[in-house]
């Protein structure tokens, strides 16, 4: 990208330099959800439509932007910074499990949906979450795990397949 | 491979020729899950440790491998013929669901496991065999669906994303 906009397109070079200082400058953080935004509020914690009593908690706003892309989630996000990660030093002030707490005590949220990764720090950042959430009588749910749709069985690792077994559903 | 064996190892092509020959001859299919086997009887069905009440619906003996690989699996299993494709003609019968159906009359089974593939024609497929077996009197369960082992949100199709959303379990 840096060849192509040196040697052929110096003038977009500038204005993408400039929209990065813009947007440096001026997105910020929605002041309820976390994610990324131009105002105080982003437009899905403005959003009357959406259901205030669902909160689904993701590692990031690009996380935030895979949900929405679904189409199929009208509740509210919290959005961390990352994951639990102990040996980096990464507690939960770090990525913002602090004002989660200070979230959760409003009273407005039934149940919190945790939808981190499903690696190894994404679990224990789940667990920790989870354990928060019950303390304040609020329901808490993990996404499934399992066969990803479309997923032939014979191309998918061990442990999706065993994780897909023990977490079958009556039909 | 072929150019390999021709210019480099033509003993070797001679013997893959014999064994692959000898294989056609005596690899046939287990009479009681039809996954290919060398005698009557697979070593999987004929293991009395194993849970005799639990049965597997798979694709094919590719997929019976791949769940015997995670190794947490202790039941029976019945290999169907690939799955349902009504447009190329490929019904019930020409996958050995027939065969299944008069096993369920046996009455040794108490669960049936549906682990066909999450695409169109294996969630088809599984459909169509809940119904026999719910007709039995047998409980059907479906390996569950959802965010693979190790998956990060950012990178997982909306329809997986959704369906994990849409199956998510108490905590």
């Amino acid at each position: 990208m840096a060849f192509y906009l040196l040697e052929r397109d110096r003038e977009g070079g500038q204005r993408l330099a400039q929209l990065l200082a813009q947007a440096i400058k001026q997105v910020g953080h929605c002041q309820h959800c976390r994610t990324l935004c131009e105002k105080a509020l982003c437009s899905i914690c403005e959003n009357k439509n959406r259901d205030h009593s669902l909160l689904c908690i993701v590692e990031g706003p690009a996380h935030l932007a895979a949900i929405e892309q679904t189409g199929g989630y009208h509740g509210l996000y919290f959005v961390l910074s990352g994951h639990l990660s102990p040996i980096d030093g990464i507690g939960p002030e770090e990525i913002g499990i602090d004002s989660l707490a200070v979230r959760l005590t409003q009273g407005a949220v039934r149940e919190v949906i945790l939808a981190t990764s499903a690696t190894v720090e994404g679990e224990a950042t789940a667990y920790y979450i989870a354990d928060l959430v019950k303390s304040h009588g609020i329901s808490a749910t993990r996404i499934a795990h399992g066969v990803p749709m479309g997923g032939e069985l014979e191309y998918i690792d061990g442990g999706t397949i065993a994780k897909a077994l023990a977490d079958r559903t009556m039909v």
